[in-house]
């Protein structure tokens, strides 16, 4: 039986992945606290050197390899920035990483998976597809195999934004983070509901192919549809294996939402006009989940995980087109 | 005879300052890392609570008053930034802030400071006119005057910007920093020449109304007339009369750069397909002068200052034309 993972595998992931993981900024939302009457914090893991938080998950499943395994290599599956984080990690571990991504996947986070150092593989429609590359791959050359999320090194390490969220803002009422595999509602929710079991988590997904929320409403690991997405870090199953990532979820995640493409457009631009920052979808979530549902947020304290940044202004564009707005019409 | 600036002025502003102002991070931009053939590493400053560096010298300058002072309030003139820096600290420490602008400050600016619970005063077309307003102010109302960059206090608060530089980034061989009146470039220029006399600390100014870099020139400070710039927080005199910022610009300032609107415009561009961030031209005019000036940082390690994130997106549109470049034409 597995043992389970606890805050001090949290403590050892901080120890593990500082120096090539950032420590990222809290920063207050003048303008979301205004709007909602709240205290909103923004925790900005978008500017972890690879764009998000996946850099923390990552560098601690590679340090956690011994030396044969590390030899030998990794692969893994990704939407993208899951893959670029332990591209970067292995470059500067001396780590051979081999990616497996689907062609959902959008160009600049291909072309970046391309400059990384990575082996890039594209094979299949859908995140679960490039899953069974990867498997095939683990086999065929006995590469150790790193889920982007079923991991518990890579849930302690995504754990560590949670930490820092407590250690910085203790009092915090409300976490909302984007919700895909749950590696890092898992996390956070680990060290967030240890350190203060009366904050909430809460994760939010995209309207169609939110597998998590589908699986805990199912109770069991179950499979949809991946479709393309604004917020497409967060597409991909859960893994009907799955081992880790569901279990905490279920634990530790008080609340989850699904959000429209709409709704993630207008979080978007709201994040370049009022907090000055180009922003994926994924990123946007939360801010979207709160004006779609209307939650009442008056008075309280409230973390919004940001990650990531890896866009291109084609895609910003779109979200405009999506909200309805025409910023940069008169240009 | 007043006293030098020491190390020890800043680490002081710096135990002083925590809590309201932020420590901020220092991120790689791979991106002109690759262009350049160097490490590039932008401090963002504008994670700052109000956008900007000058926070870290307002905080500091208001917690250095004493009792009488705090409570009949103060005065400065500003070209927003500073302005709303002290406004922010006046209403965390409860110290009443008269903010004197003129009508160059941009729109923008202007409504954040009439949010900011500061009492604002529109006058002349300069900043220097409204710095004659200001201490027309201080003498009518018996307030405390403090100058947006020439104050020893508010000096040493820029400076924990350039301490925080050099403790991650001890061997960094440039710092590039926007200057105007030379508060900023005196207070990292002390911190980093102490720590390091071997870097080289680089003030950029836009070509016209460069205060600071024509009056070195003319080894005294000198009045030059105030214009329109996309680097509207560089504008401003360095005032007849300057005690500090003029000498310390002189000293511990290495060169100095001027650049044009559309270098300018053009680096605001890579900030946001880049670095994803929305940035001030003053943010940009590092970046800006390596290309201007095709300065060669090949196998360097440099330090770009981004500060500040006041804009609006009308701003940037106007950016995006005076670079030549339409990239939300489609929308």
């Amino acid at each position: 039986m597995q043992r389970e993972l606890t805050l001090q595998d949290i403590y050892r992931a901080r120890q593990r992945i500082a120096g090539l993981a950032l420590r990222t900024p809290l920063v207050r939302s003048e303008s979301l606290s205004r709007r909602w009457g709240c205290e909103a914090w923004l925790k900005l893991d978008c500017l972890q050197p690879t764009g998000a938080f996946k850099l923390r998950g990552a560098v601690n499943a590679l340090l956690g390899l011994d030396a044969e395994q590390r030899q030998r290599g990794v692969v893994t599956m990704s939407t993208g920035n899951f893959g670029r984080a332990l591209a970067y990690a292995g470059q500067h571990l001396g780590i051979p990483v081999k990616v497996c991504i689907s062609r959902l996947v959008p160009d600049n986070k291909v072309e970046a998976l391309r400059q990384s150092g990575a082996d890039l593989v594209i094979h299949g429609d859908a995140q679960d597809e490039a899953d069974v590359e990867a498997r095939r791959l683990r086999d065929e050359h006995g590469l150790a195999y790193v889920s982007p999320f079923d991991d518990p090194l890579v849930i302690a390490g995504q754990g560590t934004c949670g930490l820092e969220i407590m250690e910085e803002q203790p009092d915090t009422d409300l976490i909302f983070a984007g919700l895909s595999g749950g590696g890092l509602i898992a996390g956070i929710g680990l060290a967030v509901k240890t350190i203060n079991p009366h904050a909430e988590v809460i994760g939010v997904s995209m309207n169609e192919g939110a597998a998590m929320l589908d699986s805990l409403a199912a109770g069991h690991p179950v499979q949809v549809p991946e479709v393309a997405s604004l917020a497409d870090s967060l597409g991909g199953g859960v893994g009907l294996d799955n081992a880790w990532s569901f279990a905490m979820t279920q634990r530790y995640m008080d609340r989850g939402y699904k959000v429209d493409e709409a709704q993630i457009a207008r979080a978007m631009l709201h994040f370049l006009r009022e907090e000055k920052l180009l922003v994926e979808g994924a990123a946007a979530v939360g801010v979207a989940a709160v004006e779609q549902h209307q939650l009442d947020l008056s008075g309280r304290r409230v973390v919004f995980v940001v990650s990531g940044q890896n866009l291109s202004t084609a895609t910003f564009a779109e979200a405009c087109r999506l909200a309805g707005e025409r910023p940069y019409a008169h240009l």
